[in-house]
């Protein structure tokens, strides 16, 4: 038998490990909580004084370029090397990148001086990254369902990492093998941070799965689209959702996990 | 039939503008959970680096003065700038102003320099910002239900702006034209950022009503008011009810806004 | 009849004190939040132009080291200088001291230059601070309650400060009174904040009792703790006993406090 996004999970929660993020000040108390919900240990800090650190103990670095200033930057760069150089693997949220020349040029930095592991985002910015502009348009044309399979693999081959492609189906591929994950619900558009908050637990199943990153971001997204289905049930809207999505992660078993996860070739 | 709360939150809905907001960091979440909830964008950013891409391409910009730091009053006073340039609406929360210098200056500065569409505060802040010191002894004594008016009229002709003074019963002037918004819910100020949101709001509502800025801002108070007294029914308190706030923006029609909004000439 | 928590609750209601909070980005929304349903105000502010105006007025002065940047530290030594000039409780929380050379230097740097009346922090942190590494270590084959009351009377005693030191049990002391609180639930553990959101409470009880600071310390872990109790009847998980916690704090008596607060001689 394989390995299962259930069989990761019970691996986060026997290893608890230490997540560094580096993220947005408006999603991090939520990055925060969901770290907790599905069983690791958050640790956020952005100081150039101790990133180096905290990032060289962790299990993994999150690093989401939202609401960046400069100081931010060279944090996120310095944190960047000291996981690189301690084997930790390096998660990376673009958001909203080419929206903004900083964003853009970020983005750009963080994959030209630090060796990403996965870079988490939606089909615009995965698309951006890869300079895939035309696809952009495609997708909105297509839906998302339709690009997204190309825009991970390409966007894998192009930055040399794990892409994982976030939508109503997302698509994470290493640029050989893809896979569709098909879980989650329409309410995660409603509250802000429903990204951010998939890549923080993306980061959360790489740090147990460091040597399988394809099968890390699968598992992470599976997770986070079981529990949102979890919390919809019975949800009134974004704000008892959003409550009700930290429950669901809480309660998330391996058992139901491997039962609910719809992971798929793509 | 002329323009409606109801008629305002279609067209929000339907245009789904983007507001970008600068703000302090107590709220960033909750002003961009309301935005999304009320059926517009949000973009929060503020460095130097893009807040004049950003300011320029939204539907509406707030600048919110609370947990200030310099940075921040340069950013504010460059997307301003830009969002003039560009015809965008601006709102300001003057978060405390009178409370220290620090702030009292920011507001002044940001009112010098940038052309403001509407100004949202309480009775105490935007007395402050008119000069009207007295009226805020007066306000206390009398209650804010009798000073608002006379508040907000004298800010909106002294300030050039359009006044927003929320407080159990709100008004709203551009200096001729004064109008009450008899909408909301005591819990409303058993949660921090309360005001912050109904500012955020404001900008919404703004974006779609750039031309009838009167109407925006009493438009986006009766909506966060009928919002607060749905989600008031049914919350057990702060904690409850602030969840219940999302779910009930989110619910809101243009038909329950129109029947139950509570404007009238003051 | 000597104090009760009940009495400072009632006290703190009355009086309604501002707390002035320099915390960190990840709680800021919430430990305001847990400070207006306990009845207290909060003020956020951290810019080094207008801390001192903000800490000599506020009835308590709360500086918490999560999220360090050296913008931060500057604000926290004058504000806490401005507080000790005015009278005003200092409360510190070392959040994560000794995990990075940054925040050790800082906290060890605040207890240097300021007059700290109340630390509050976990049985590791202040066990750090008071330089009781070894103690740690025998904390954790002990369980916390055992090692409490020990690292609590010895920080205070070292640090010249009362030593609140949660956990499990809670442990306050001055370093010859020393009181155990054993109100709370498992599930403060799953929120993030939880810990800072108790400074903030002892904050507002430091406020009304600064006279009696071992007592302020000990009512509000108690207050807190007898609010998460209620909380967690009824709660799903971590995000509704989140949403809970404020309304159990709102409903929070003077009566049902004193019925339930669990405190005894340790």
């Amino acid at each position: 038998m394989s390995d299962s996004p259930g069989a990761a999970l019970r691996d986060l929660r026997e290893r608890k490990p230490l997540i560094h993020q580096i993220t947005n000040y408006v999603v991090m108390n939520e990055t925060a909580n969901v770290t907790l919900a599905v069983g690791a240990l958050p640790v956020m800090a952005h100081a150039v004084e101790e990133v180096e650190e905290l990032a060289s103990v962790a299990g993994a670095l999150v690093l989401n370029i939202g609401t960046l200033s400069h100081h931010w930057v060279d944090a996120m760069l310095l944190a960047g090397s000291a996981a690189n150089g301690a084997g930790v693997p390096v998660v990376l949220d673009p958001v909203g990148v080419g929206a903004t020349t900083l964003r853009s040029e970020t983005a750009k930095r963080i994959l030209a001086e630090v060796d990403v592991a996965i870079v988490r985002g939606n089909a615009a910015e995965v698309a951006t990254l890869a300079g895939l502009e035309a696809e952009i348009r495609g997708v909105e044309a297509m839906g998302a369902e339709a690009g997204g399979p190309t825009i991970a693999r390409t966007a894998a081959n192009q930055l040399g990492v794990v892409a994982s492609v976030t939508g109503p189906v997302d698509h994470v591929s290493d640029g050989t093998r893809t896979l569709a994950v098909a879980n989650g619900d329409p309410l995660l558009a409603t509250i802000t941070g429903s990204g951010c908050m998939s890549t923080a637990i993306t980061g959360c199943f790489a740090a147990v799965r460091a040597d399988a990153l394809v099968d890390a971001a699968a598992f992470a997204l599976a997770a986070f689209g079981v529990a949102a289905e979890d919390a919809a049930r019975g949800a009134e809207g974004p704000g008892t959702f959003h409550a009700r999505l930290y429950d669901a992660l809480y309660a998330l078993t391996p058992e139901s996990l491997d039962e609910h996860a719809n992971i798929d070739d793509a």
